[in-house]
């Protein structure tokens, strides 16, 4: 026990030198503006982008490590760093964590000093008023914007937010490609059901609690604005854990995969409906019918085109690059299918795990022979997907959990969670393990995330509203991965006992 | 003959549509400003970039194809399609072309905006008035900058260049990689008198052919600065033709690679010399000092302790995260001595080719077993490095070539680099291929690019000049691919006939 501590101790001190070197870099380094002789002026713009990311992956490497002697999973690991790390630094100060931690409020001010016109310092005091964050939070913000380097901070920030975008849908594809078209579509209806009676069950039962016990008063649109929030389920969380045990090939992971894909769809024909109300004070039932109908067409059009037009793209692709067609084609299928599902509306991971599932190996010259397309694209994942669960932990604001109210709300959210998604895992098929399949459905995000946003920006969600839907997707992924490996664990322990 | 040219109209239309759908995304996609419920709303704000990703990889895949068709370097098929794609582009008036060309001036604009706190389309004003640029390209610009998807331009412009950064160092670790000190350091003495060689034959001859020739009057230090531009090489395109000839390991490789890394180094000096001149008229010895000291430790900083620390490194990294200790320890490294290199005041590939010197495969657990480091990295650099060729091709401006006496000078500076560098590679070890060592220390690059723009910016160079710098930049890295590869093989073919 001592000895984990120190050694928790001495990855934390690492880390945070780590950072404070991160820091030096951002704030240190001079715009790269043409004059006199600087150091940065022999070199690449992009070259303190580099340290980032290395500190990142070290980041992320020491989580891993510290998550393995607790015997917990990797990516609780890296989201925990990122949280200790992040608060830190931004306690600290620090202009790149300041803008992660603000992101809306920067790209609001960018976006208004290139629209309206106005100078750059008008559009800071104009979005930061509007804003309503706390005094303490409003001043750090307007000291960093109003750095000389911001430009270089901000990019910064961009770049990690890119890396952890691309670190996603690599993360989903491969999840896609250990997938294929006909297991999905054998538990295709135990999938429809544990998502539905999941959405139901949460989207009910949040909205009765909500409105009887803390929303009695004021607009009846916000409980169900809050509740609709809650239901869509975030996969990025269950797959890595999947990935990690080497789970992914079982009947329970597919079930789990394509219950969140419908999820996600679903949630997003929600928000439709629900922002529609709220903005309108009616459904638009055509706009339902548009996201329902383009997500349908996507999915089918990837799948039933997908196996006549890849394997001849394959073909073609091998012609043009021989050497690197299982990178080349993989890699630009990937983020074309990505790009077109964002496009229509989707979320890029719908596309990613698209893209990963209609790959089959035997399409490439040479089949089963040599490096598979998993294990080439396997390396590049480790790089960039750590970035995205390092991320999520540096954007959560723990001080959120000091108001009581909140957190009392946010704890009685995630016990509903918990309690539907147990329900919602009844009717898988006899034999499947229920706990594991109801500990993956738990995690919310990136849906949950829009809904929030899109809540405070048409004024139905307060700021103390808005936390409670950030500490729910905070909970119910930290508890996420210690359950599902407990789940996990449990029945592999059964199974050798049964053996 | 008439299905080459069949293939090429073919492939070359491929690439206009693809470039065509990447306008559309510039264009069409609305800023996610939060609001009502649109499209991207749903998604990731950088669900574009991966199309523009997928795009550049495609193009980059016909420019293969094509060259290997007309057997030319695969390098020189991603650059002519750059060149073609961008030019049409860039004709069409496609927002995200119009950053890529005038990127500097755009970054003035942004900085401006910043500091000065000043309108944006004041900025814009000021900028342009400045730069002097034909009256066309400026009203395109600033069209271009008036655009309310300006800012998604610019992060697309900003992306691929985060990319084509990461390509490169990741193309000249693998060059490393294949190298080991003993190496190097075998054939160091040859490798400075090639480099010696020809930076002095160019600097003198350049110098006196345009002092003589074409800029008789005029300050007296234009030419000089001219000349010193030219003195450095890239390595960037000579490595990727050994990579794609498999000629890593030869010794002629070797030589060039550290006559390339001497040449940079060199170059950085003569540059702070010349500017230093420029400046203060008078050279300060102090800066040229600091420079070399800071090159020289570096270089035995990082191999020296390179041997000692790797190695107790790789064990560390490899507790904290067993897995992926091939891919994680290696990047990281790679990431934070091309970081390094550049905040030293050299040239991140300096540091990107040491991170590869300094790492053996023998460091690793499991030795020689299994999958090796280069093989892990070499996929990734497959995705990136393209994106670097494509974008030296987008950037070229071939309207530049109707001036005749700016033709005129630039032929004449080629052949001055073409006979010195043949004059360099003749005190190479007997038995060395001397063509190819000549060959390869042809390309002009990335120093020659930053000595142009700080000629630029001191008001030595005028548009002319600065476009002669580009020409020969273009013309040498054109050039060499073919003879170089017709250098190998006519070696190739002369050893099988002895043998």
């Amino acid at each position: 026990m001592k000895k984990t501590i120190k050694l928790i101790l001495s990855s934390f001190l690492i880390c945070l030198a780590a950072w404070y070197f991160l820091g030096l870099a951002g704030g240190g380094v001079a715009d790269p503006a043409p004059g006199v002789l600087a150091p940065s002026q022999s070199g690449d713009p992009y070259a303190f982008l580099f340290e980032v990311l290395a500190i990142v992956l070290i980041i992320a490497s020491v989580g891993h490590y510290v998550a393995a002697r607790l015997k917990q999973s990797p990516v609780l690991g890296e989201i925990a760093m990122g949280i200790i790390v992040g608060t830190l630094l931004y306690q600290l100060g620090m202009p790149t964590m300041t803008i992660i931690r603000h992101y809306e409020q920067v790209h609001q001010v960018s976006s208004a000093a290139l629209k309206a016109n106005v100078c750059f310092s008008d559009a800071i005091h104009t979005v930061l008023k509007e804003a309503g964050l706390p005094e303490k939070d409003t001043q750090q913000l307007e000291q960093v914007l109003l750095r000389e380097d911001v430009a270089q901070s901000y990019l910064t920030v961009n770049a990690l937010q890119l890396f952890s975008s691309l670190g996603i849908v690599l993360l989903i594809f491969l999840v896609g490609l250990e997938c294929n078209v006909k297991d999905m579509l054998a538990v295709g209806w135990w999938a429809l059901g544990v998502a539905l009676i999941g959405m139901v069950g949460i989207f009910l039962l949040s909205y009765l609690a909500l409105s009887i016990f803390f929303l009695k008063d004021g607009n009846p649109l916000i409980p169900v604005f809050l509740a609709a929030a809650l239901t869509a389920t975030s996969i990025s969380i269950t797959a890595r854990v999947f990935q990690d045990l080497k789970w992914m090939r079982k009947r329970e992971a597919k079930v789990v995969l394509g219950a969140a894909v419908m999820d996600d769809v679903l949630g997003l024909i929600l928000l439709a409906v629900v922002t529609g109300v709220a903005i309108r004070g009616a459904v638009d039932l055509s706009i339902v019918a548009e996201i329902f109908l383009k997500a349908a067409i996507f999915l089918a059009g990837v799948l039933l085109l997908g196996a006549i037009l890849v394997p001849r793209l394959v073909t073609l692709f091998a012609t043009l690059s021989r050497g690197n067609v299982r990178v080349i084609f993989p890699f630009a299928l990937l983020m074309l299918l990505a790009w077109l599902a964002d496009r229509l509306g989707l979320a890029t991971i719908i596309g990613a795990f698209a893209a990963g599932l209609i790959i089959e190996e035997d399409y490439f010259p040479g089949g089963g022979r040599g490096r598979t397309v998993e294990s080439i694209i396997a390396p590049i994942q480790s790089l960039f997907a750590p970035i995205f669960f390092v991320l999520i932990g540096l954007r959560v604001d723990i001080t959120a959990l000091a108001d009581a109210q909140v957190l009392l709300m946010s704890l009685v959210l995630v016990g509903i969670i918990v309690i539907c998604k147990l329900i919602s895992a009844l009717p898988v098929k006899p034999g499947d393990n229920r706990l594991v399949v109801a500990a993956g459905m738990l995690p919310r995000g990136e849906v949950s995330l829009i809904f929030a946003s899109l809540g405070k920006s048409l004024g139905l969600l307060n700021d103390n509203l808005f936390a409670v839907i950030i500490i729910v997707m905070l909970l119910t992924t930290c508890i996420t991965p210690p359950l599902l490996k407990w789940a996990i664990e449990r029945e592999e322990l059964s199974e050798s006992v049964r053996v």
